[in-house]
């Protein structure tokens, strides 16, 4: 890694056009959220929950790192829209796809993909998606709205395949050879077995997957989150409480994996219900917890022994944040996932699948507009620029300088612990919440916008354009911060 | 009504500007789908389920009610894309509004709503919905993605209200008075009662309300959609199954309706678990089942009587297409629903509600998007056209021409019956499926694109801009069709 010479600041191989019209430094002005943000949350608040609005986003004015406020405040933005903003605000080499007359027509109308879509729809698929397979095998995608859609058509999907299983004794045959029985039809138009099976989806403690009905059964990260909803009486299995960092407690954390890995075996054996297991690659909101390769590997193991199948939730750790296009890819998985969902910095969503899990029968995976064409022609223009080499080599040289500068702080201030991360996807934790709350309130306060996870840590989830410039800025905030806590 | 001169085709109000680039006339050069679609649908089921495709529509060539497709085919569009096309094809009053430098934000990223929404966004909800509340006191709007996540979400929003109320002892109060329990804040974790309660949503048999875990529990219309996915336990009342024409058969229809509301009553009276009620105004997906508002001031009156919610979902009946706004104001209720989802013809989702139903906390109903601000710019501008009135005029003009000339066809061939609709939201049925599926195919092959639904009806879902002149084509083309069925 080259360093520039006057400083510790290391060089960055990426340099996109937008960072040369970024402002120099954050500039905050107001308190945040300031007198303005406070008057459109007013308003706001008067159609819908506003409670959780941090300020209003000058969108016009936002440009590359940098959130532009209401009140004229300029943010370095480190937690990007719940980690959904692939190349920055206002990225000009994408304004200048989505200004393209061509786009009108996809915004005039929206099409119904399933059924009537447009001529362009196979080329756009092509194009889009060639490039981002998660494995070779895993070359269809269903296109949806949001990551929990993508997490409920998954699960159908897996419920399907393991009842066309069941229905084929085994081994699935022709559909028209099986087919659905005259119970099965009936007793699912009453929402009993065994047309409406009593089958689950497997997820990890600590897991977050979304807040549908469907999704939000799965999801066991915070019980606001589930609160007074009903769910699917579905298992869980623990996931590893791992020790940071990784390299020095070896020992530990394979025994606390190996521990998780006789759970879910335990229960996958028991529970005959079960479809498929989903996972996190890491824990998001559950307060980004890692686990190593040796534990997902595991996981496909059961999940092959055990004949179920494997969903991997890159919602949050996918699209080249992590290092790897897709943080799975990180596993040396001998065989790949079965499912891998996608969506945020995709800024579109869906999941790829094999194409043996197509559903037996069309209009069994459906609806009306199945995905939004609009947002397929952004991922695309995101694909392209992302195939600049320069794009993960960035992440990789900012990931670990981000990192290095929080073990150095860490080592400066005993309130902060556990710095852990891969690619820029990092996260460390306090001594308490308060802390923790204070910290990403005075980060704000001083220009910079990180988030909180889990029960008292902060993520950093950047942007691809986020340079080791903008992470010497993160880092010197947080050390006059951590300084002012101490 | 005013009638041209020279016809029997009425005159209408509406002529926006679009009308003058349609075509004169259907075009039909090869078969349905045509060698381009099927070529390109060949393409497209590499990636994912094409068996569904019609034809592959030319977005840049259709125009107004006039699909294009990529043989070159003109169709007029009877069903505009399940029903969510409002004011049809490459509308130059729509694109005008998209193609404005000032868009460009909303497609360069998308914003987290529910965090940091842009500075025009209250402008966006004030102008756009104030415009289309259902009523005064709905004057709150949940903003999602689709008509799936709006039902999941009114969903959750009635479940969070019985238990706040079974709380707070009956009456809601602050909700730090009466916070979650230890064990609410346990059980959920495990998806157990009492934090993950045994509510339910019922739904009417032959209804659709999505195709998400949640929603699918509440859709009852056909089996293919429910099979093999895991449900609710949840109840159902009966729909009433009316004869057409509603005017003439008013006695039996009455009692009809009198046994199901009776039948709903056991029900709401027995389940103790029922957090909402769920119905759409017309079942659409069920087969264009009306019902009179008699019956729906039977289940006001119901659901008021046992406390639970009324939630009436408009995706399909929604904006304008009935002769009302939202179909359920032709119900004369003294008390209007407590909640109104939708989604389609307004290209955008959500559902209505009053501000009493907002979530005790932030973040319980919640996601990274909370909708996207594109599809808002649109919905605004469609929401000012439809401001013309002429737009409700031609709908009732051209409506009351449909079923004028659907009875006459009823009169002429005994093989169609049951003629019905409200505005141009029309069907009929046919004495088989293989004839309704004949009639589809063979109107297709003539240039008329209309749709099935139920199990032997066809539906017409044309745009807000089909007039008369449009009506004329169809029901000639359905003449000649049903002549050659006969």
């Amino acid at each position: 890694m080259a360093s520039c010479s006057c400083c510790a600041i290391p060089t960055t191989p990426y340099n996109p056009p937008v960072l040369a019209k970024e402002p120099a430094a954050p500039l905050v002005n107001t308190s945040i959220p300031g007198p303005q943000s406070k008057a459109l949350s007013e308003r706001m608040g008067k159609w819908q929950d506003a409670r959780h609005v941090i300020l209003f986003q000058d969108a016009d004015k936002s440009i590359g790192n940098y959130i532009v406020d209401a009140d004229g405040n300029a943010l370095l933005d480190v937690y990007c829209h719940i980690s959904s903003l692939p190349f920055g605000y206002n990225n000009p080499e994408i304004i200048e796809t989505v200004s393209q007359p061509s786009v009108y027509k996809h915004l005039a109308q929206r099409p119904a993909i399933g059924v009537m879509p447009t001529t362009e729809w196979p080329d756009m698929l092509d194009a889009t998606f060639t490039k981002i397979l998660p494995h070779p095998s895993l070359n269809c995608v269903f296109t949806s709205h949001t990551g929990s859609d993508a997490n409920e058509f998954a699960f159908k999907t897996a419920c399907m395949y393991k009842m066309q299983k069941i229905r084929c004794g085994g081994t699935i045959t022709n559909p028209t050879e099986n087919p659905f029985s005259a119970e099965d039809m009936a007793s699912c138009m009453k929402n009993m077995p065994p047309g409406s099976p009593d089958f689950a989806i497997l997820s990890f403690e600590g897991a977050f997957h979304g807040r549908t009905f469907g999704c939000l059964s799965t999801t066991r990260s915070k019980a606001i989150h589930k609160l007074d909803i009903p769910a699917f009486n579905w298992p869980t299995a623990p996931f590893p409480k791992l020790k940071y960092p990784l390299e020095k407690f070896v020992a530990e954390n394979k025994a606390e994996e190996e521990r998780c890995l006789a759970a879910l075996e335990k229960t996958l054996a028991a529970d005959k219900r079960v479809a498929a297991v989903i996972i996190e690659p890491i824990q998001g909101e559950g307060g980004d917890r890692h686990a190593s390769p040796a534990f997902f590997q595991g996981i496909r193991t059961l999940t092959k022994k055990y004949d179920v199948l494997f969903i991997v939730d890159e919602v949050q750790t996918g699209f080249y944040t992590t290092g790897h296009l897709w943080a799975h890819q990180a596993w040396g998985l001998d065989c790949p996932p079965d499912m891998v969902t996608f969506s945020k910095k995709c800024q579109a969503a869906g999941f790829f699948y094999g194409k043996h899990l197509l559903p037996s029968h069309p209009y069994r995976n459906f609806n009306t507009w199945m995905g939004d064409p609009i947002r397929t022609v952004v991922l695309r223009r995101i694909v392209e620029l992302a195939e600049n080499p320069a794009v993960l080599e960035n992440v990789k040289i900012t990931g670990k300088f981000i990192l290095d500068g929080l073990f150095a702080l860490q080592a400066k201030y005993p309130i902060i612990s556990a710095t852990r991360g891969v690619g820029t996807f990092c996260a460390f934790d306090f001594d308490t919440v308060d802390h923790r709350n204070q910290f990403v309130a005075a980060m704000k306060q001083k220009g910079v916008n990180c988030g909180g996870c889990g029960e008292q840590s902060v993520r950093l989830r950047p942007s691809l354009i986020f340079t080791p410039k903008h992470a010497a800025i993160f880092l010197h905030t947080a050390d006059q911060v951590l300084a002012s806590l101490h």
